[in-house]
């Protein structure tokens, strides 16, 4: 078993962050529905990130990793391979910050995220719809600007960034008996792990993810870290492996990765727009569903969750219904 | 000119109103998008009535109303005749109160309607898709049942209820240089009117309108209430023409109608949507077109404007885009 400060963030680093970020990221509100209390069994409050800059929780993390820089090293740019939020995020931390932004994204990616992207001033650089063309690319760009990399989850800045989420939520709303973050790479659910471990110890850690895109779940059941390979979801936020910094926090400080089938998502999120006026995204969504399972409807000794809504980014012509 | 007395409601109505529908409607949150502001010109704030009981502002005058009547007169039921939210507003408030609706709903009303209707446990008479024919079944239903008739907007009470959002978007945000509501039969923005008119009377008031169904903009011009005919907008909840009790306020407190054309309509809902992640309807982005048309953005000496958005019930199957 490993102690506590041996994993990517500490609650200093958390504080830290939310201190960094508190000038540029919203503090964002919570929601409740009485419709979706009845549905659920319990009271759920919502940490509605959809309402956060760029739409996502993904600035808290990207804004702390950039503000975190040395003025010298923040001169040089920053540059990450996203074709999702996080691209949106470092863009716009990069702007507040006054330095360049260069971002990967595959040819295949959607107009409307590229322009996302550059409405907030970065530098596309298109490559081949891979992971490999994605990853040499980047390398180049890091080699001919002397950018620092600042990836999507697996960091603990980033980590850090994320957990302040977690940190104003257990501020707005101290007695929660658990909360339940959707895991993609994990960045999220294991910000928020750790900042509850740090605040509040007793507060119960689930995730939530697809069952097309299930390495978390996997990885928890073998004890070791799983890679995902050919994900299958609409929550396309939540297609990414676990990483090195984030495994370790699943694998000891979330008690239990709850799965849910692409149908239960999409009824989630219409839930959330028709009966709580939330415009999230399906990712977001996922932690509902989870939340409406058979399986989280049986726990006992949970009066009060609070869930994270990721983001609200969604393509308005291609609605999942 | 008449003095204020004479005019629907108090601030003494409206504050009073604000404690009897404490216990039941939500105070909802204010809301502001540094893209939008960027479009406006000027800080806009948000209050987002989406978030009230039944998704609508519809909800503080139905139970102002309904909390208002004698035990005698509630224990022989509440009626009215709508297709939209003010029915919803109406079988909420009897049924937390404990007795029963009654509501008259044409025979061509969306089926999401009539169920949301019948899930707050209403009554539902159906009748012909005429005013005629909504108006004398109504009464056969009063004669009948002997209930009170609730009206959607005409009504001291119902003006009374609605102008206890302004009341809460003044206590949140004290210094606003103007407010923006929609007008539809005028309940909302006559409310908002008498109180801001209470409060702080040197805030201007402002009703957005569809440029096709204009009678508040028609009214104001004649210098006396004409109604509506073959109204022909996309936002539904504001086809009806103002009444006696809404006309007189718009006629002296409301500085000045906006209208907007149906694609300004359609361009600022998908804004607030895709930017603000505000998930509102056509007649609550009504308002928000007015703040983004060339006659308002031409205003001067107004830095900050409130914008009421009346409601979020929208069917998900059928966006205007």
């Amino acid at each position: 078993m490993e102690s506590k400060t041996e994993y990517a963030a500490t609650l200093t680093d958390i504080r830290e962050a939310a201190e960094r970020i508190a000038p540029y990221a919203h503090r964002t509100p919570i929601a409740t529905c009485a419709a979706i209390d009845r549905r659920a069994g319990r009271e759920v409050v919502f940490k509605c990130e959809q309402y956060q800059k760029v739409g996502a929780f993904k600035f808290r993390g990207a804004c702390n990793a950039v503000m975190r820089l040395s003025d010298e090293a923040a001169a040089r740019g920053v540059a990450t391979h996203s074709s999702g939020n996080h691209a949106q995020a470092l863009a716009l931390a990069a702007k507040l910050r006054g330095v360049d932004a260069h971002v990967v994204m595959p040819s295949n990616a959607k107009s409307v995220k590229r322009r996302a992207v550059e409405g907030y001033g970065a530098r596309i650089i298109e490559c081949e719809p891979t992971l490999a063309a994605r990853e040499s690319t980047v390398l180049e760009v890091l080699a001919d600007t002397g950018a620092t990399l600042v990836p999507p989850y697996d960091h603990p800045d980033i980590i850090a960034g994320q957990g302040t989420a977690a940190l104003e939520l257990l501020e707005q709303v101290p007695d929660l008996d658990a909360i339940v973050a959707p895991v993609g790479g994990g960045g999220l659910v294991s910000g928020t792990a750790l900042t509850a471990h740090g605040v509040r110890p007793s507060v119960r850690i689930f995730a939530a993810e697809p069952k097309g895109a299930d390495d978390a779940a996997r990885s928890k059941t073998a004890g070791e870290l799983i890679l995902q390979t050919g994900p299958r979801t609409i929550a396309d936020g939540l297609l990414t492996s676990l990483g090195e910094f984030t495994w370790p926090v699943v694998r000891d400080l979330v008690e239990r990765v709850v799965t849910v089938e692409e149908e239960e998502i999409v009824a989630a999120m219409r839930l959330a727009w028709e009966r709580a006026k939330l415009l999230i995204e399906p990712s977001s969504a996922t932690a509902l569903a989870a939340v409406l399972t058979e399986e989280f409807l049986g726990l006992d000794e949970m009066s009060r969750v609070g869930v994270i809504l990721s983001g609200g980014n969604v393509d308005l012509e291609d609605l999942p219904w």
